[in-house]
């Protein structure tokens, strides 16, 4: 997977998901669609047990070609032989994992060194993690932030959040974009202007009221970033109203006569 | 679970987990565990269907008592009646979803609205999301980022990104600290010296190249910051590469007697 069309569109195609002994097909399959929701492709399974590969497939949903092409390798070390950098990911503390950092801080410089060749991102089994020994391979050393009162995050999750951060440093992601812009300060005037001419005319404040009122009104717009849309709405209610106002006159008038 | 010696140990303790008419009881369990691992442990369920909770259960794991202090309601509104803001999340993009911010974007906002009153965390169904007039319920909408190719994440998985960006933002997190502070120039120089008088000792050097190969050396030594433990190791190794050559002197020299 590290080469051919379907590399090229990952933007995460440097990066090999390494599971040690997983013992759950469910978890393989869910960690398969994490890797895929986050541009992730190559997973390399170390020494799995009797997995259920049905559960697997059903799991990773629409990822199911990652799935299907994953390596196997006997050992961590066979599983990570080409890469420029192993982060290895623990949830346990202890006098060889204190180095640790969080995906977070270690996302740049990984994505830095994913440029220069592939990187493993190896997580444990379910059960256990990684034992030293394994930790003793890595160059690198995750811990996921969690709540204390249960540090232990399914093994899916934990690929999900750590993938998560290197897709967000890879910065590829092109966040929902408003199509109207920020209002200019003269618009808010103008709109402020026909509210207050309109408050005044449906008597809901006294002229000499009118400044203090309008400060309510004002903050009340004032409490979020309003785009050129959002002001062209209150403009448009303003003037509706006064127009239902003066044709309430104008059939009041009618019904007098 | 607004209040009590639970609520008190839950760092986000305000916030509310709410799934709208969810249809696997694995992912509720699931939720139920990422929720847990963020340390947030108040769930909803709006209009759930008929579920598999034997399966919620054993995804749940050992955050099986979030899923048994659930609440269920018939409505989104009722659900959420009481928050004071109410972030809902998409997937898609589209006419009344364009206003949506990424989980870390609005994860500040929604901490500090947190300490003000309960705020809901809205997730869709899965195979629909949230429908155009739940969505306007909101006062917030969130995108979860993903790589274009598969937008589609799995519901515990968008859970367990919104938890834990809410986590992250609200800063009781500890990360690992190492024991070793790190190095001062001083004990560096003098690792530096005294690796310096070895690979000479050995012949690992001339004299006259000495300054060339050090800078290699050192280069080494700076390519990550050391620890004062870190470079105690390296002068253990000095001296003690030092003592055997002078002990295999010593006993080439008795040999030659």
């Amino acid at each position: 997977m590290g080469s051919g069309a379907q590399a090229e569109r990952m933007p995460l195609s440097s990066f090999r998901v390494v599971l040690v002994s997983p013992l759950y097909g469910g978890n393989v399959g869910s960690a398969c669609r994490a890797m895929s929701n986050m541009g992730v492709s190559d997973l390399t399974l170390v020494a799995p047990g009797a997995l259920d590969w049905g559960e697997a497939e059903k799991m990773a949903c629409h990822a199911g070609g990652i799935l299907a092409a994953r390596r196997e390798c006997a050992t961590l070390e066979k599983a990570v032989a080409d890469c420029v950098a192993v982060a290895g990911t623990t949830a346990r503390r202890g006098l060889y994992r204190q180095h640790a950092r969080t995906p977070r801080e270690l996302a740049p410089d990984l994505a830095a060194l994913s440029e220069r060749g592939p990187v493993a991102l190896v997580f444990g089994r379910e059960d256990r993690g990684l034992l030293n020994g394994e930790v003793a391979c890595c160059t690198h050393l995750a811990q996921i932030p969690t709540h204390a009162g249960y540090p232990s995050l399914n093994l899916a999750q934990a690929v999900l959040l750590f993938c998560y951060e290197l897709f967000l440093a890879q910065g590829s992601f092109v966040p929902v974009q408003e199509k109207s812009d920020l209002a200019p300060a003269g618009l808010r005037e103008r709109a402020a202007d026909l509210w207050r001419q309109l408050l005044l005319d449906i008597g809901f404040m006294e002229p000499e009221k009118a400044d203090h009122m309008m400060a309510g009104v004002r903050r009340i717009a004032a409490r979020g970033a309003l785009t050129t849309d959002d002001v062209k709405i209150l403009l448009g209610i303003a003037r509706q109203a006064d127009w239902a106002r003066r044709q309430g006159r104008v059939e009041a008038g009618h019904k007098r006569r």
